[in-house]
């Protein structure tokens, strides 16, 4: 499916999507396209990201970026491509990594004896570069990371959520000690989930992966899961302690203060596109996206509606009440597209998500006023116009702190407590998140997973707002004594 | 080479660079990975962009990423890959990019009946978005860029000069006529000169490229090009009217105002990480880089030189006066860094180009003065410690301004004009650019590049204001009449 995207609604076809309620994944692959988010490519799994998507994305990266600069890390930029021995260097690395390698056979004429890959992930290269560059304890820590595209092969396209090419950044850092690592590990789950809550409006639940889930060569990986609106986990974004494993491999080593050689200790962490789509599946309803206003490109849009004899002058005031709204830091938007009407303006603007709605007519600003509506309120409003600007940063923080906690109190909902696998599976048919007790035995979860598809999400980590209880009990499935001293969260997941 | 960059100064060689002066091959070599720009990678033809190249990079992206936007650009994301036959589908196109193609031909274990192509650039796979996107010419212009990385075989790698995968954005709009699209063309030609004066402080000759040097595919091809501190031409940036040549062979077409069907007029347009490599060969000496404060990450470098008993308290004083610069808009730092000499500092921030060092002493901060010197000053200068804020703006902007006034100076007095084919040689061999007359011929271009290695540059501009005087003349290669009404500026190029 090539070039498939319906411009406006100029193609037959209606811009009303599927409602959300009715069929939740026609809603999203629909609403991504309708919306101006991506497209499909003649590339097989690959997306195109339109104007509003990258949009999206760009301010992703610039507050992300901002982070990580404040928090010391420096940005690098590695090739793409990847000597195909590189990946075989670390066992578990390439068991994980080789069904899903793009390879690289020629260059120009010239075929190559020795292949390059593209990257799935950076490590390799890294600890390859790092080597080189690294002498002394002195040197350390390496504080790194990169923006880019990486490549792992999908069977099934979903835009943003499975492409075989798609976008992120990576950090990698190298310590001198495994406590310094794992602070760091920490520290980068813990920016990520400041990042959804107070950026994306999304609640996470932050925890440790079970072995089975673990990244292919790592020591210990912990995420970020967020429910979708369907009741299934996305994971949004992990942090990797690595140990030793890839500094073995590489031979990332480095003389101690008291002059011994020793391995480097590395992390790697990583948030990519597929957060856009934890973002439309978290906070959308039947009409469309809701975006929250943290993140929107474009919080408030203008709407002149006049008619004919009176149209342009609406549309200066719009110009007007725009100026005034950039100067109190809002991102705003006046549309002046003429030959549309009003019904379709407001339908496309909602489809949107954009937060505020601001319909400036003839009659209403005769008597002073201005109709306001909340992407997220059934009714629209009646406000002065001279309260139009005063009042919108907060009425952009409300939209902000609504969707964060509908979606707080969606996730607490959808999260029920099981003790037995009956109990368990009803629950997961549900379409909800379990907290239950689980020995840890790896092949339990492969038998709970291909019975019923769901998956341990994370034992979430001490100390944490969701399902932290420490608690003793026994296994639904296996009898055992529980292997977490809490129970962990199950569920199906993107 | 691999991992070969050295770190500070631990590794027996002194980071002492090979005179400009005396080598400038060597000098470019040694400068860009002993001043942590960019270092060598274990794929062949592709460099790793260390911390300070970086940096340089994104603040390159960050300048022009807004005027795109203030010009009403949208950024898009589109695929890495591309069909090998979309290549094929636009025969200039084909025949100027199949020798540096990298093929893709598996994907996990599933060798591809047809294979992808890393892109080269991306008219063709934008060019088939494009066709499913457009219906009528309300839909028209679209402005569309991107900013990625693009890969192109090199046989010899050099840094940000010549690597098989580099970065940059590329520019593609499409319009409903000719005119429209060449004030595009030009608009942009205007942005990239104005950064490259304004930011990076070097100047370029705007104009026009001759057939046999224009992007395979494009109607026409303007340039800018800079000269090299040694003679040599850098092509630092393009801008391409493509006519209907793509749009037909993508079948991009509209309906126009009048009803009928039309192919859209299309343009591209880019500045890539060569730039940086412009940058350092324009504005270095014998010691290393020198950075204009507009672009540098880092403009003022504070450093404390007090002894042990009175080290830590020149750090504090240090950090005050970098808060007070901070303040004032100043991007500095403090160099704190403790067991290596002051000499070493100096030497260090010297090769890396910083424009202003603060020198700290305690004996001199009790005189109430602090030591100043500019990296394009021979001396110090002693400033009393209340004015070494106040004045470091203009100071800046003094060095900025040095810098432009001192490679425009360079460029014009190594610019000479030739009326004959000996005295064009002479000119050549002396490292010139040559200015002369030429009758528009391909093969007598051909030939004057075979036997000199050197090439038509542009024609410049009409009224800019560099080498752009309208005059008529007999060419110096094949005695026919001038075929530009003007002459044109040849020079040997990287
Ligand atoms: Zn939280
Ligand atoms: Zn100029």
């Amino acid at each position: 499916m090539t070039g498939s995207s319906e411009k406006g609604n100029d193609k037959g076809k209606s811009f009303g999507v599927t409602p959300q309620s009715q069929d939740f994944n026609d809603w999203y692959n629909e609403v991504v396209v309708k919306a101006d988010l991506a497209d499909y490519s003649p590339v097989k799994g690959a997306m195109v990201v339109k104007p509003y998507g990258s949009a999206l994305w760009e301010r992703v990266q610039r507050w992300l970026d901002d982070k990580f600069k404040e928090t010391g890390h420096e940005s690098l930029l590695f090739p793409t491509l990847i000597p195909m021995n590189f990946i075989a260097k670390e066992a578990d690395h390439v068991e994980g990594f080789a069904p899903e390698l793009f390879t690289v056979s020629k260059i120009g004429l010239e075929v190559l004896d020795e292949p390059y890959v593209l990257r799935p992930t950076s490590e390799t290269i890294i600890g390859h570069m790092w080597a080189g560059w690294l002498n002394s304890y002195r040197d350390l820590p390496f504080l790194h990371y990169q923006w880019g595209a990486v490549f792992r092969a999908e069977l099934r396209t979903k835009l943003f959520l499975r492409t075989s090419e798609f976008y992120w950044h990576e950090g990698h850092t190298a310590h001198q000690d495994e406590a310094e690592a794992r602070a760091e590990v920490m520290q980068m789950l813990g920016i990520y989930h400041e990042f959804c809550r107070d950026v994306l409006a999304l609640p996470v639940l932050r925890g440790e992966k079970t072995a089975s889930e673990r990244f292919a060569g790592a020591v210990a990986t912990y995420s970020i899961e967020g429910m979708m609106r369907d009741g299934k986990a996305l994971q949004s974004g992990t942090s990797h302690y690595l140990g030793q494993n890839f500094s073995r491999a590489f031979n990332v080593k480095f003389q101690t203060r008291d002059q011994k050689e020793e391995f480097a200790h590395t992390t790697s962490w990583a948030i990519s596109s597929r957060i856009i789509g934890a973002l439309i599946m978290t906070h959308g309803d039947d009409k469309g996206l809701m975006m929250p206003p943290n993140i929107a490109p474009t919080q408030v849009v203008v709407i002149p509606v006049g008619r004919k004899d009176n149209f342009d002058q609406m549309v200066q005031e719009g110009e007007k009440l725009a100026a005034e709204l950039r100067l109190g830091g809002v991102r705003v938007k006046v549309d002046k597209r003429d030959g549309v009407t009003n019904g379709f303006k407001y339908n496309d603007w909602e489809l949107k998500g954009i937060p505020v709605r601001i319909e400036l007519g003839p009659r209403d600003l005769e008597s002073g006023v201005v109709v306001v509506k909340n992407r997220t309120a059934d009714d629209k409003e009646t406000l002065p116009r001279a309260e139009a600007v005063a009042g919108m940063v907060e009425r952009l923080n409300g939209i902000q702190a609504f969707l964060l906690q509908r979606a707080t109190d969606f996730m607490i909902e959808n999260t029920v407590t099981a003790d037995t696998y009956d109990e368990f599976k009803a629950a997961i048919e549900a379409g909800k998140w379990v907290r239950a007790f689980h020995s840890g035995d790896p092949e339990s979860e492969r038998q709970i997973k291909e019975e019923t598809k769901a998956t341990i999400r994370n034992e979430p980590l001490d100390g944490s707002e969701f399902f932290a209880e420490r608690e003793e009990g026994v296994c639904f499935h296996t009898g055992k004594p529980s292997g977490y001293g809490k129970r962990v969260i199950f569920g199906r997941q993107y």
